[in-house]
Parts: structure tokens; C-alpha cells; sequence
């Protein structure tokens, strides 16, 4: 069934996977929703070291259940500021082992821990990828969530079959932190990568990182989507058939919190509600990578209603980066 | 051989379970620690989430290793003030989530998590369970500790044999700690529901919550056992079959650490000693939860001692909880 | 195949194990590096409670990955201060109660837990041991790494084939902190054990533990090998087979962190580099438990060069412990 062999294959982004690849991930990632059972010895005694530089509830439970169901098994570890600061252990002797013990590693790396200096913490995943023997998986770092993307676009596909002329409004909102980029660079790149019609909505001084943007343009491109930007929510929200909302910092100001904050608060009401739900398509669907803080980013009318599909998406996590695991572990 | 299905059953507190149920229950941890063997696929490719708000020993180790045993396998997660407080996810996003990915949850969550209001933990639990699709065990909140209960009731049942007419006392006993009532609520509820003759014993102002006390004279009406209550140490012990020693905060004091200090250090010599123990009959067992802090519940000669049976009903948690989880995931 | 029947046995120190049982467990090791999957149900439904007072990457890695490739599960317990401090549960009891659980323990424990007192954290270790019914597992105490010690013989065997008239240099390098003696207290015991001819590089002040010196010589009367201590670097590295370094701190300064300061860093030179190396036989292999703090222990040249074993040594963890596991448990 696969259409290449990715055994061995780095996760860092969705943007460095061919299509055929992720279509192959889908597909795997689709059986193993419907029969589970029938993959429960795929990664039979098999482990997966787990490192997170920051907490996490739903990355952690999906991996670590997604391991289990597999026959295999993850190494949960608090990795903090292990492997980055002076005096640690170099990154090549801690991979190199690593390789030498486990199937596979995924990393976990926000900003804060590289001192929000954006691509930082990519780069640290890069640097683990470098070194080890083994396959690399990117659990979010401060520039790309791929296994979010896959389940996102995993979501649409099954609420939305052919994704030809579908409108996907990426749509920015409040949140009092200054949230990192990953979750809209890769929900943008993977919306044009399989062809949506991608409208970018956030109030300015909120642009997204200008490679971001290119590489987005090139896959509308490629795989004749398109991509739009506005401030304008109306004409963002209007017809829409599927509505992310994400929110995430500025990084104009990127770092500097107190001055983001002041700048920021400005577009406290950038909430996603009922009214604004009502200009899309009747059958349009809402997401959210979660956690969401409620009646903020988006009022529990939305969350809660009919157009929501936020935990059929979370659902979609397991299932996605089970297909990973097996294809390349 | 069961007497009622019970998959998906959330397991909160003994007391909202039929006898038969319990029954059932306690018949399978027989067997299970009988030939545990026959039950080493019971929960093949089952997962348990473990949420910790509060850190734990025997719990955590007993539930961990109780999954392994039969097959399954259990995530560990520290969980804090996570989903608690201000701007955390709702329960309800993280509860249903929870479900897409797990066969089963429990909880451990401690009165400090919410700020000593008698009730709030097992709202805590009650919460998750309202939301989750799946069963919910509760691992001891601040009113209730089901499985210390179930391997407290085993326990006797394996060393007394028939139960009707056995004296049962739970003798409150000095700590420097205010510890939670979960524990002793939740003998007090097994005992009289299990047809023993119960003496609660402890000083004037460390009576238990009303609404147990109600119950557990309900529970002796259906169930032809008695309850007591006594501030004499030498009545309640003479004659015991039972000595069930627990050390438990006021809870007219409850959270006001250093108002009830002063209350509390008067009843430092309520301690279970040789000569107590001397006052129960030859063949009694002296129980405790653990862990215990010697020479202040008890003395090193009682823990020690030919009566001690803390170690088999350390070990019956295992057998429980193997039983309840394999009943209800 | 096995000499003898370890099922039970404690390992604590190599030194307590006779020279037949240690080759056992080499030999299994061997086995176990060679057909993996051979070995993958050995333990199968077995726990191992691995209880860590510090935290650690190699030693958890290898202890969980080993016992899932056995078809086991491990535990992984933060323990920081817990079951030693004033007011904690006895070991007496948290030994007995997971001796009812689980199939054996495993134990890391530093010097800073038992504040600095030089055999003190090996008294905890052994008296986890004295009362657990399951076997004990040293994962390093403040006297021993007997896990690291098996690894490393195993690493030298690979190279080097007969290693009587070979030559072990344990050399002592500078660090900014003051390491336990674990590791070179267990090599040095490994090695004499073992037949090699040892010299002990390091700096006066610098001397171990005389009871270890001890073991060494009468293992060196036992088994045809050597021992010489000298202060010379190049009369330690020349003709060497084998350099073993390792940072130590100074047992006359135990736990005075700024008087040790101020006579340590006298020797701050003491640097492994690649001119030293020049002065061994061209074969010779390089030595290091990692982690290793690099240009300050050993040069770049020296840890990525054409005699470094370093990642093949780390590897030999997982197999001496995977043959430990399967002998005891």
C-alpha cells in the first residue's frame, strides 16, 4: 500500500515529506482508525524515547498510548533544560546513545526553552536528528507541529471529502500569552499542500514568519490552491467551509512580553463566536488544536456546537502519529 | 461468574455500588491473586491514565504494575493544578479527550488541591467522570479511598473468614499532620456494609462528616452489623477482632493547619500500642493503610507484631484493583 | 549455560558476586547483543520498580528500554528525599510493600541524598535489600556502579579478546565538580577482577577509598593481574591498552565543596588529549561513562577519535543489564 519506504525518515516538518508521503500516512492513518487491532505488534518490542523540554497532556497520552496500541513502548522523559544550556551533555553523545538503546525519539521544544529566539528550538531537534541512527519525530518545536497538521488535515478530509475549492480560514485570536507560531506555520503549510483555498486572517503586526508564507505560496502552486490574507474577519468568516482558529504571539515582538502585551491587548476582542460562525457555510466545521481557553479564543457556544469537530481532531492525533510510528520505526 | 456487568462503571466510592457488585469484585481478586497468570491478557492493548494531582507511592506502583499484569499498560502523569485552576482547559475538553485515546482513568487528587473545602476533590473526580466516555476510578480524593476499602474488606475476609459478629474498631490515633478523612470514611462504609460489628473510636471534635455517619447507619440496618461510637480506648479495643488504626485531621479545623495544631497536640498519646492490642481478642489483626509513621500511630512492637496484617493488605490493593480494572475497562 | 543460580540475588557491587557468575552474566550479555529477539519474553509480565533519588538519562534509558526488550515493564519512581528523611515511611515497609508487587528494584542513589557521608547512600541501597524479598539492583550508590563496571569489562573483552598482560590506565581528569567515586571505585574493582595489569593516574589528594585499594590487591593475588598507582601521566599512558578516564573528587574534602574547589582546581590540566593518547599502544581504546564534559575531561579529539569506544561502551549498558535482569528476576 505505501508509495515509499520511509523506515528510518525524520519528522521535523510536513513540508519536508513529499505528498505521496503524507497521502501514504493518511491512508495508513485512516485503516488504523477503523482496525485497530490489526497493528496492535506492528512496533512489538520497539521503544520510543519521549523527550519533553516543555510539559504536555495531549502530545503525551497520544504517543504513549499510540506506542501501546502498537505492541511497542515510550520512555516518558522531563527533559527541561537537560541538553541545551553550558555544561550539559553535547547533543551528539546524548543522540548517539539514544540510538544505540531506542527505535526512535520525539522531541518536544518550545521557544522559552531557547531563549525565544525563533528556530532555535528547531534547530536543537535538527541537532538531535543529526546524530541519531534512529528516526527523529518533531512533538512541536517553536516553528512546526507536523503531527498536528497530519491530523488536522486528516479531520478535513474525513468532514470534508474532496478538499478541491474548499475555503480554509486560518483565523488568529486573543489569548493573554503570547503563544508560539508552530500550530498556524504548519496548519498554513499543510492546507496548501493539499490544495485548499487558504485565507490567512490576523490583525497586523501578527504576520506569520516570511519563509512560512513563501513556502505556502509555492504549495498553492503545486496543488492549485490558493492563499489569501485580510483583516477583515467578515470577509474572512463568509462562506468559509472550514474555520481554525489559533491563537499566537507576535513576532515582531517575540520575547519581549511586556511589550507584545501592550500591543496585543488591543485585539482583545478577536474571539470566534456564534455571529462570526454564522457567515460561513451551513455545513462548515470549527477547529482547534486545544487546549482552548474558553470564551476567549472562542465562546463555548462555538466549542460546543454543531460546527465543532475540535475533539474528532484531537482523536486524530493518535491515530496520524500511529501511522508515523509505523512507517518509519 | 460475575454477577452483574459492570464495563464502564465509574468506581467513586464503594458505597454507590451493590453488594453484589463488591461481591463480585472481591470473588475475582481472589482468584486473580490465586493464579494471576490465567488473567495476563485481560487488558491486551488497554490503556489507564493515571492522573496524579498529588504524588503517591503504593497507589502509583500497585496500579502501574496491577495494568502490566494483566496486559495493559498504564500512563503516569503528574498532574498538579493542571486542569484546576484559572486559565487551565476545562475538564470537560480534557476529560473527552481523555476518552478518545484511554480504556480508563483514575485519580488521585488530595484535599490541598482544592484549598480544604471538604467535598471539592470529589467533585474534582466527579467532574472528569461526568465527561469521559470512559470508566473513572477514583485513586482517593479527599472523601473517599474505594480501593484501600476493597483490600481492607479482602483483608478481613481472608483472616476472619465470616464476618457477622466480629468486632470491627477504627481507632482514630495522633499524627502531626491533618490528615485527609477519605481513609476512615471509607472503612467506616465498608465495615457496616459488610455486616461487622464497628466501634468508632476517637476524641471529642475528630467525628466524621454527618453524611457518612448516615450511610454507614444505613449500611448497618441492610446489612445486620452495628455502629458505636466511643471516646474510650479501653472499650473499643477490648475483645476487637478487628483494630483499624488511622490517624485524620478535624474537620471543624479543616485547613486551618495552625488553629487545629493547637487543638490537636492534646491527644498525642492516642497511639496503638502492645497494651491496647492486649485488650483484643488473641487471634485479632491490627490493620493500617500505610504508610504509617511508627511510634506515633503505632508502636514498632503493634507494626511488627503477630496481630500485623499491614503488609497482606498492602499487598490486596494489587488484587483489587486488578479485579475492578478488569471489570470495568 | 549459566554456572550458577542467580534467581534472587542482590548486585549490589561486582565484588560480591564470584568471578563464575560474572562471567555468566557476560556470556548472557553476549548472547543477548547478538539474538535480541531471542530474549524478548524473558521477563515477560515481570515489573521492575526503578527508584530514582537522582535523576538520570543512560541508566533510565537502558534499565526501561532493556526490560521492555525482555518483555518486562519497569516503573519509574522520582524519589528525592522520600523514605529517608525525618517523618518519611520506614524502608522496612516501603521495601516489604514492593517486594508484594513487583520482581525487583533498582536503585540510584547519589551522595548529596545521604549529605556527603561516604558510604552512606551504599547503606540505604543495602537496606532496601536487607528487607525487599525481591532482588536489589545497585544503579549507582555514592560507592559503587557495579551495572557501569559490567558494561565496561564487556566494552574491553570486545576489543581487546585475552586481556591477561594488557594494560588498564584509569586516569583521573578534571572536573568543575566533585563527582562520586563510584565509577572508578567499581572499574578499578573490575578490572583487577579481571586479570588486567591497572595502573591508578591521579593527583596526590585524589586516593581511594583504602578498603577498595584492598579489594583491588587481593583481586589482583586472585586473578594474575597488576596494580601501581602513579602521579605521571606519561609513565601511566604509555604502552597503555586501555585508558579509562574519569573525573573524581577528593575523599579528604568529601562534601566541602569550596575547600575541594580551591585544591582541585590546581589541576585543572589534567585533561585527557591527544598527545597523551600518542603514548599508547596504537590499538588501545578510549574509555568514558559519559556523560562527559568535553575539552574539559577529554579533548574533542580525543572522545570523536579513532580509539574512542565511548558509544559502544554506553551500548554494553543495555546488554549487562538485560542479562542482570533475566538472571535475578
Amino acid at each position: 500500500m505505501l508509495k515509499g519506504n520511509l523506515r528510518g525518515k525524520d519528522f521535523i516538518t510536513t513540508q519536508e515529506w513529499d505528498y505521496d508521503e503524507l497521502e501514504s500516512v493518511l491512508d495508513l492513518a485512516s485503516e488504523i482508525k477503523k482496525e485497530p487491532g490489526k497493528f496492535s505488534s506492528e512496533l512489538q518490542g520497539k521503544s520510543l524515547i519521549m523527550l519533553f523540554f516543555n510539559p504536555s497532556t495531549r502530545t503525551r497520552l497520544s504517543f504513549e498510548i499510540g506506542m501501546t496500541q502498537l505492541g511497542g513502548h515510550s520512555v516518558h522523559m522531563d527533559a527541561e533544560k537537560a541538553w541545551i544550556g553550558k555544561g550539559s551533555e553535547s547533543i551528539k553523545d546524548t543522540a548517539s546513545v539514544m540510538a544505540k538503546y531506542a527505535d526512535g525519539i520525539s522531541i518536544r521544544i518550545f521557544p522559552n526553552i531557547t531563549d525565544w529566539q525563533y528556530g532555535k528550538s528547531n534547530e536543537v531537534v535538527r541537532e538531535f536528528a543529526k546524530w541519531a541512527e534512529i528516526p527523529v519525530i518533531n512533538m512541536e518545536c517553536d516553528m512546526f507541529h507536523p503531527c498536528q497538521a497530519l491530523a488536522d488535515i486528516l479531520t478535513i478530509k474525513e468532514k470534508k471529502g474532496n478538499l478541491s475549492g474548499k475555503k480554509f480560514v486560518l483565523s488568529w485570536v486573543y489569548h493573554p500569552r503570547p503563544l508560539p507560531v508552530s500550530v498556524p506555520n504548519s496548519a498554513l503549510l499543510i492546507a496548501t499542500r493539499f490544495g485548499l483555498d487558504v485565507t490567512l486572517l490576523h490583525p497586523k503586526g501578527f504576520e506569520l514568519d516570511e519563509q512560512i508564507m513563501e513556502w505556502a505560496r509555492s504549495n498553492c502552486e503545486s496543488n492549485g490552491g490558493s492563499l489569501e490574507v485580510t483583516q477583515s474577519m467578515d470577509e474572512a468568516y463568509r462562506d468559509a467551509d472550514v474555520v481554525y482558529v489559533k491563537a499566537w504571539g507576535s513576532l515582531k515582538h517575540y520575547g519581549k512580553f511586556e511589550e507584545e502585551k501592550k500591543f496585543r491587548v488591543d485585539f482583545r476582542d478577536w474571539i470566534c463566536n456564534e455571529e462570526l460562525m454564522e457567515l460561513t457555510n451551513k455545513d462548515s466545521i470549527f477547529m482547534h488544536c486545544l487546549p482552548i481557553r474558553r470564551n476567549v479564543e472562542a465562546t463555548d457556544g462555538v466549542v460546543d456546537g454543531a460546527h465543532s469537530v475540535v475533539y474528532d481532531e484531537a482523536e486524530n492525533r493518535l491515530h496520524v502519529q500511529k501511522a508515523v510510528l509505523s512507517l518509519i520505526m
